[in-house]
């Protein structure tokens, strides 16, 4: 079977998990379900539940504890793509093409949708506890969930990037690591960090997988800055970086197109030389890895 | 001590717990942090962590696990006070004298801290588990929480609310009483189906607490219908319920105040009859349940 097809596979059996996980009755609350849905549902790529599943492939694998997580954190994605959405964040219309919750249901209902959501993810990771041999593991998967998706992760990224632009306040070097390291990378560190605490992997090699996941956040987001130097470029045939003052600064405009490229390079090393020194089915993660930080888009 | 001294000390000790649970360093996204303690601090009745510990006393009592899921539960009622507050939903620049999370902070700042704060009961239940020596019954505390506060329980409950009202869509008793189950009444029963969980109660016990704490939440609920009849009443001068067409519906409105009244009773009996009924040190919350139900604001 091939990378992609493989991946095909993962991708649609997280969307069937998800639907099952969804498929609830909520009697009088049933619109904001729906709503709920529709902020999952669509065309997410499901990198975090499948990053964490292969990440418990490269220690005992197959864990009764891996759905509820892997559907919990894709869970915690959707609900914070609902409220950065929402008209006092990005005010977006449009997230991939698709409209975005509160586009379709209302203000109102994209916020408790979110609320809902974030709740859902807490509750479906508990559920774990049902299915458990380990209540101890359990618990452990469950703090990590917490501790990156919150003000120490997720949500201080995400307000640190918020509270810089809202207020015109210039973007430092230490400023954006920061930003990259909680917005984006936090959330994989936890995907990937769970995926070996459930696969049962020792305190060392669960450290290890976080510096790995810290990298791949990094460069991912860096690579994503990069494109859009790039894309600019493209677009408006203008020399790269030269409206940069005009822009929202970004790992490039501070740190130089030159230096951005090296640093892809560096940290997608050091990621990809930690998992290869796991042993376990290790094949899949790796070109996942290499996919992400070469993506086009 | 009397009753109210005893009262007293309660909530200076959930306020104590609350700070210390606060202090925490979250370095460049201190600012937000700052707007969530904003939110948690101030006036707080403290009601859910107290009826928490009250409900624990009716079984063993102490139980290292109480603090962690005290402070989670109030950080909880906190975050769907500012989300509620917002202008999306109520729109309110006060609650009880205080300015409202968004009129100090912004409205983007208000909903990054709702947030954060709900990631933050998670993140602080789940530490309970470094303080357990039974996981199973920590994580059966947790499962009750995320139960009880999300889609099945308070956003359940508030989403039907703000359906309702947002659309001009009449209520029925029917959606009234899930509003008030859910809304109210569902974080009640969290309280002291938690306590009575890390107390060591049994599952019938545990049961029995749902069934208390479900009625003390609808009587506290109908009995704040009444206190705005009455309100009106006393400041208009008009003969109750003349002008109920022109106001939102609530208990007296679709029941008549005679059966508002009759139902408290009924409610009350039932509760104060169930924790009559167990053991334990339970003079507090008796009276503590009595002054809920008969308080007049």
């Amino acid at each position: 079977m091939s990378f992609h097809e493989d991946l095909s596979l993962r991708v649609e059996k997280v969307n069937k998990l998800l639907e099952s996980v969804m498929k609830v009755d909520t009697g009088l609350s049933e619109y904001l379900m729906e709503a709920m849905r529709y902020s999952v549902y669509g065309t997410g790529k499901r990198l975090r539940p499948i990053l964490m599943e292969a990440s418990a492939e490269l220690f005992r694998g197959d864990a009764p504890e891996l759905p509820y997580f892997m559907a919990a954190i894709e869970l915690i994605h959707s609900y914070s793509l609902v409220h950065d959405d929402m008209p006092c964040i990005d005010n977006d219309e449009y997230r991939r093409g698709r409209k975005t919750t509160h586009a379709v249901y209302g203000e109102t209902t994209a916020l408790l949708a979110g609320d809902g959501l974030l709740n859902f993810a807490y509750e479906t990771a508990a559920a774990a506890f049902n299915d458990t041999k380990d209540p101890v593991k359990t618990a452990n998967a469950l703090k990590i969930l917490a501790r990156k998706a919150g003000i120490f992760g997720m949500v201080g990224g995400q307000a640190v990037d918020v509270h810089c632009e809202k207020n015109n306040d210039p973007l430092t070097q230490e400023k954006l690591l920061y930003i990259h390291e909680n917005k984006t990378a936090a959330l994989i560190e936890a995907a990937m960090m769970i995926g070996a605490v459930l696969g049962g992997a020792s305190q060392t090699d669960v450290k290890k997988m976080e510096e790995a996941a810290s990298a791949i956040g990094i460069a991912f987001q860096i690579r994503d800055d990069i494109l859009d130097v790039v894309g600019t470029f493209e677009e408006l045939g203008k020399p790269i970086g030269s409206d940069a003052d005009n822009d929202k600064d970004t790992y490039v405009t501070l740190f130089g197109f030159d230096k951005a490229k090296e640093d892809v390079q560096m940290y997608s090393d050091k990621a990809l030389s930690i998992i290869e020194s796991f042993g376990g089915d290790k094949e899949f993660l790796l070109k996942l890895v290499e996919s992400l930080i070469s993506r086009n888009k």
